[in-house]
């Protein structure tokens, strides 16, 4: 493979100082043998057939960030014991119109988390039955990240050594799962 | 009781022919026992913490329609089987701040439907997912319609009389539901 | 109300120093307001339509437990993510023959717990789906207790006052819950 | 490949006649290039922690059994909006001793149904929500059979066209999928 997988984080909430983002840059960092671009999905208006006809500059923009990478992440906090409207929003958008959804084949993986103990478990579930459905082959492995304010310093930088080892080794079986799942499409392709 | 229970109604669906919202008014007549208000969610800004300072006015809007019902009722269709994300961001927007949420113990219904067989199932129990952690006591009779399209005439009549037959019974059934939750609390207030 | 609601317990874990059980007995302990009469599931037979036609006794044994009582209670660990195989056998063995549950319209709640951080979310709404669709009205209130092994001592006695003081007021909820459907039902079959 | 790839096929319906069986039976038949082996869960003692000191026969049959398939293969009914007992419990009894599960890392693949519309929507996420657990990869393609009994002739024969065809193309995808995961993992091995 002469070049890195890239990936598209997309970020489950949207405040400017959002763990999650944190999370996601913390994870990126830990996962040198990937490339990360991060997606914005707080400006995408809410899913609307009736705008498909002339489709929103940013669901056009949205979707164009999707398809071009090989895998997706997810790192979402938990709103009222599911997916944040916001994200549920994106995954909306990525799959329409109807047959040329985005997310199809592409292989994912899903953090969620909480600053109390139970790590996102709602969000991170619902968001699989959606992914299940959108044929994005998610990788197994579960990844909760529970009381998740204290992970980090006031400068934003993850101050956690378990939880670092921990993305660290997710960060890994991660690149393993896109190597099975896209190089496998790729050899059937030049085959 | 001196007047009809209130019932806020909020359609997951924001297309203008929304079949969803055909439902919706369809139980809406077969129910003349209860008064139901239509609540718009479709201009509601994605839920985004920072924003909370000075909420946007759709926001302030629509906590004020909810807080005032009686009770709550959820029409919605199934997107990538879950909850359509615009109306998972009006239960986000009506949850916050936090303390506050105007979904704080009122009655509720669910009643979701699909073009399809399977009658909205993902979206039905992902959406009660959530409304158990609101506290939202919960009509515990399921309703799934399927095949939704073919109930309405092109006038947007139902024309279904299998369909209207367990509308009404369903709207009997959340009136009474209705009654002993609210009832209920409104006799303590009163002792 | 002249005597206290019945509340039949159906633990979720069969091993003999269960902290499921454990912790159903201090709830018990906790609550003096209801009576509460534990349900063995340990010796029911797998459910198989084929038996119901001389169901076995022990089948008929738990339908009787469950059908007497006013309510129902749902103590369990999470296996897998989910529901204990034992315990959905006996939702299952409970819910048959076809129009003949005993579940229906009883008032239940539901407390989930670990070992881990997580409290058996999993379990908790799986078995939740299950309730809503078998009428029992469930307390909207969430349970799940975290971290079960260490809040008991060798004795098996409760020592976290924390948890005590929320399994008290979870046990009023739940009693007054049990007030509101059942007497409500008392009240129109006396009327 | 010198030899078909071995799935582990679980019933989760315990009648002699039930539908499940034949459904996975036609499926068997219609993906020849895959060995299908049927892996009795009837007689397995309810999951006990006690009793894994000295298990009992019949778990030790059943989780040899799994251990030694490549894949496994789920076809279940829906009771109650959720796996059926005795499924759960194979699930569970396979699962342990903790460190020794049989299910990490085989591909899977699970087919729900229902005599009615929704093709057993509930069961299949749930089960899904387990296996995610157990690390087992799964063809993420979903496969819900609504009005199942009347696909069948008296002789228990699949007399629908529709969905012999849905089969058979379901067992292509999933031999493919068989192939990524196991091969995939064996060319690690060799190398």
């Amino acid at each position: 493979m002469s070049r890195p997988h890239t990936v598209a984080v997309v970020v489950g909430s949207l405040r400017k100082d959002s763990v999650s983002r944190k999370l996601a840059k913390a994870f990126a960092a830990l996962t040198p043998n990937l490339k990360f671009d991060f997606v914005e999905i707080g400006d995408l208006p809410l899913f609307d057939q009736d705008l498909e006809a002339t489709p929103p500059a940013q669901w056009v923009r949205f979707r164009e960030e999707i398809a071009v990478a090989d895998a997706v992440l997810f790192v979402t906090p938990e709103f009222n014991r599911s997916v944040p409207g916001a994200l549920k929003n994106a995954v909306d958008v990525g799959s329409r119109p109807y047959g040329q959804s985005v997310w199809n084949g592409k292989p994912g993986a899903v953090i969620s988390l909480s600053p109390g103990a139970i790590g996102g478990f709602g969000a991170n579930h619902h968001l699989r039955q959606s992914l299940v459905f959108l044929n994005v082959p998610l990788l197994s492995q579960e990844a909760y990240i529970g009381n998740a304010f204290a992970l980090f310093d006031d400068t934003g930088e993850l101050v956690n050594e378990g939880t670092a080892e921990f993305l660290r080794s997710y960060g890994a079986a991660f690149a393993a799962w896109i190597d099975r799942i896209v190089d496998d499409v790729e050899a059937k392709q030049a085959a």
